[in-house]
């Protein structure tokens, strides 16, 4: 791995920012457990951890959380809660050029607060805005680490083997096909024979792959598996949906809410007016179901999963939950030796039993790169996964680790998020 | 409870048939398993438990199932397995007047394979079909016993306090909108402000009043529950929704598949069409969130659940599973003692702790009645749940119950189904 130098002036008790950044998961929490735990164990190198409220927004804005005044036990429940406690945000930074103003009002905020450590914990244009601050300590005079985290359910961040967020989101939508699966399979003789499943993953097909797992025999559901990396072809897929309804009695379908056309259009947004006229808001699942009931006139059902996969922690992966973890951990102990630009990344060890341990990417090689689903891992008619792809993805999904139960419900901490108070007498407008 | 008067002709050894209908659940083959099991303790009462192929087409095409032929380990395996086992439908015997021919061909099958009891599992119109073949053996002289089992994601079924089904979805759909909830709350500062969940329940709002069950404090989502039973008011709504956001920074919203305007229009059919001038397929949640972005601007996201709220097994309620495999033992039970035209029901001793039993009730008052959410479980905007409602509720999504996992996914059964060997030389058009 290369090397970056460590930045002399961070020696000595500092305080540091963690900011949530981009959708939020149902691990990302677990994340931040790991990064409060372990700063808290390094009290001589790491004074208060404070959290930017809603990411970076509350940093440029000095709406900063004082996590020590959480107690230890509401730290703990993070590791089981999902969303962002602290709150998220879609917001990048501009370039250094563009924006001075930005950075030069982040350094105002470190100072005024000591920040000796800079933790923000998001997808790629998150890796992005963690390297250009990681940058601007040398440019503008003011010693601070920067550390990215990788977070995201659309397991698209260049380097690591896979994404934190992204194993939970996969058990969700393999356990739903495979419950949806037996509910179609059951009454398919006099009811529904199409169902559409529409998940995440606007570029990246890894969750629409996911859904894939729910299949162990030959015939189970899902059938067809729509990716955003393969061209919609009308007609092949029509055949396609047939022909399982034909072989097994009915047809269960994942879609990507990014499925293309062949000029390169959203599905979900070609051609459906309201009856004012007005494009019609999302839903590709429900074109498709159109689709093959206007072509075959099959009773069709479709399902929009939304947010309830990326949140759902109740039956979140027990891997992901601990690389969630391992990655906040060891941000915090890339910092603590000093460490700058850089990412904890997984690396996978084998397969078989699933190995894997934490590894250090450059921040430069990880932001505003994305990972596409391989051609490989996609079989040569475009509809299904392939073997490989399965091996890849199988181990991701491993485990339960269900959260505490309270009156039937998941039992989600929410935190005090004490504000600390202002030291700075300028606001900044975002 | 009345009593019916035993047929007298059925003590000895018979056989059995148990058939699914209508919409299948996560629990009904809990029910199945406890009829099964049950019934294997009678052995010097009870043959063999036969069940109908696809419900009572099934039966009367005698495409019937010989359970006898599944290990213990696989019929106990249902308690935990979601949808129906056996195939359900849904058909609807005609009355004996209309159409004689089929219940002269339910007792041909019947002869055929010496069936003393029909255990019919599912909803208000199963439970008629129970009683008209509940009513067939003295018209048409086969001794024949008749017990109709409850199930029903929809809880709209008369004298029994609650259905069999309906405590797992409630608990999926409270546990999903507390999970995004979370999700929206973390993200609304910048990005979606609204999010609405549409549910199950076209006539019946007990889907979407469980949803209410998510929010334990003021302030939780969601913020507005839509039913079926309340006319919808779109200014109203809107400026509840509007209201939300001021208030708590965002809105959560659930609302009922079966949601109807002014003039008794389904939301989920008005106005919206395609490219070609057709009807668009469903969606009460897209209507919603587009009435919403139109007023006020606001990124709105919307979930449909569909099939995965009534097959998730895997957020299963452990009193719903329990209550399911009671009625399927209670009606096995009923059937030893030679009871006709009954159904086992819930009946609630106690509130807290939660205490419950099974009762008996007459087939003829169960059949073709619809039990409405009662007006005083619903507040006086029409926009949500009372206290009294959030009473009833409570209990029944209470204990987990999760199936076994095996490489990550919940492990459920696909039994071996053997036919039966038909005795009857003849076909019967469905």
């Amino acid at each position: 791995m290369p090397r970056t130098q460590p930045v002399k002036s961070c020696v000595g008790k500092r305080n540091a920012i963690y900011a949530q950044s981009g959708g939020v998961t149902a691990v990302i929490n677990a994340t931040a457990c790991g990064v409060i735990e372990t700063a808290r164990r390094h009290r001589g190198k790491i004074g208060k951890v404070l959290a930017g409220r809603d990411g970076i927004i509350g940093v440029l804005t000095e709406d900063l959380i004082d996590t020590s005044k959480e107690a230890p036990a509401a730290i703990r429940a993070l590791r089981h809660t999902p969303a962002g406690a602290f709150g998220s945000c879609r917001y990048k930074l501009k370039g250094l050029e563009e924006n001075r103003a930005q950075y030069e009002r982040l350094i105002a905020i470190f100072k005024a607060h000591d920040i000796g450590y800079f933790f923000y914990n998001g997808g790629n244009d998150s890796a992005d805005t963690a390297w250009k601050v990681s940058q601007i300590s040398e440019q503008l005079g003011y010693p601070v680490l920067c550390i990215g985290i990788p977070k995201t359910v659309d397991n698209d961040l260049a380097v690591t083997d896979n994404c934190p967020g992204f194993g939970s989101v996969a058990k969700y939508v393999a356990t739903s096909m495979r419950e949806a699966g037996y509910d179609v399979a059951s009454m398919a003789r006099t009811s529904t024979k199409v169902f559409v499943l529409e998940v995440m993953g606007r570029h990246a097909g890894w969750i629409t792959a996911a859904c894939g797992l729910a299949a162990e025999q030959p015939g189970d559901a899902p059938h067809i598996l729509l990716f955003p990396e393969i061209t919609f072809d009308p007609e092949k897929f029509l055949a396609s949906a047939d022909a399982a309804v034909k072989q097994h009695g009915y047809c269960a379908i994942a879609v990507s809410e990014g499925l293309r056309d062949k000029d390169g259009k959203f599905l979900s947004e070609s051609g459906v007016r309201d009856a004012f006229g007005h494009a019609q808001l999302g839903g590709v699942a429900p074109r498709l179901a159109k689709l093959v009931r206007d072509r075959f006139g099959y009773r069709c059902h479709w399902a929009v999963a939304d947010y309830l996969q990326r949140s759902a922690r109740h039956i979140a992966s027990k891997v992901d939950v601990q690389q969630a973890y391992a990655v906040g951990k060891a941000a915090v102990d890339l910092a603590i030796k000093g460490r700058n630009a850089v990412m904890p990344v997984i690396v996978r060890k084998s397969n078989r039993p699933y190995k894997w341990t934490i590894g250090v990417a450059e921040l430069k090689d990880i932001a505003n790169r994305e990972r596409m689903l391989p051609r490989d891992f996609i079989t040569e008619d475009g509809f299904y996964i392939t073997a490989r792809c399965r091996q890849y993805l199988a181990p991701l999904i491993l485990g339960e680790d269900p959260p505490p139960f309270k009156n039937g419900l998941p039992a989600y901490v929410r935190l005090k998020n004490v504000a600390v108070p202002k030291k700075l007498g300028t606001t900044f407008a975002i």
